[in-house]
């Protein structure tokens, strides 16, 4: 499977949330060509907040071996926050494909100087999502990154 | 309460991790004079890849508003990974209180960079029972942080 099509999985885990009535940011860890944690952010449906799309993801995956981490690729629709972004250093995965780092520009620039590889696709159906869920719900979004 | 005070609470949560079963790491986040959230690691309990003792604290705490999380104080057992590190900066927590960084080194520096006010302890009971820990599960220790 492409970048594009695990980006779509991710994508579908962002609508499942959205459907939830939660924020739509979905994420998936691929490692082998193989799914092997998604996950989407559950702020509202759990009231947890630590349940980023990425976190959620990590959570699902379960207890992975190092050397299985260290050949993953983690994909998100968002540029993932600094928690996130912690997460993913943490674990030593060497790759992030990122939705769209437009309507948030996460925790990048650290990735990139921890020598991970970040690929940011700039996804029109990822910008549009994410723009109308801000629109509708700016105050569980600000409460989503802290502000 | 002081500084000491809420600390032997954050052990109190590590210990019962250990007697649980898990790893001796534990964290609580404090508001306005009271605990408002407390958490140990989970890895073993849960099966969890991201509850780490201060993410525990953070979920156990529930969703907070960001006036909240900007006076709060967080108490650590041990000196915080990348990941709780992040967290704690994605929430602005302004200060944060480490029992001990001699087992392991977090990104005290990352935090001190934030503007994060980081009070190091060095409390020989944080010390003490970590070091036993990594001394007897080093295998386990190693998953947790990644290597």
């Amino acid at each position: 499977m492409t970048d594009h099509e695990f980006l779509q999985a991710a994508i579908a885990e962002a609508k499942q949330g959205r459907a939830e009535g939660g924020i739509p940011i979905g994420s998936v860890i691929v490692h082998d060509g193989k799914i092997i944690g998604r996950g989407h952010n559950r702020r509202v449906q759990s009231g947890s907040p630590i349940l980023h799309g990425e976190m959620d993801a990590f959570e699902n995956a379960g207890r992975q071996p190092a050397s299985v981490y260290q050949q993953a690729t983690l994909y998100t629709t968002l540029s993932p926050c600094c928690m996130c972004s912690g997460a993913i250093e943490l674990y030593g995965i060497p790759r992030v494909v990122v939705g769209e780092n437009q309507t948030f520009m996460g925790a990048e620039q650290r990735l990139r100087d921890a020598g991970i590889d970040v690929v940011v696709l700039n996804d029109p159906d990822c910008i549009a999502m994410m723009r109308q869920f801000i629109d509708e719900n700016p105050e569980l979004w600000n409460e989503d990154i802290g502000v």
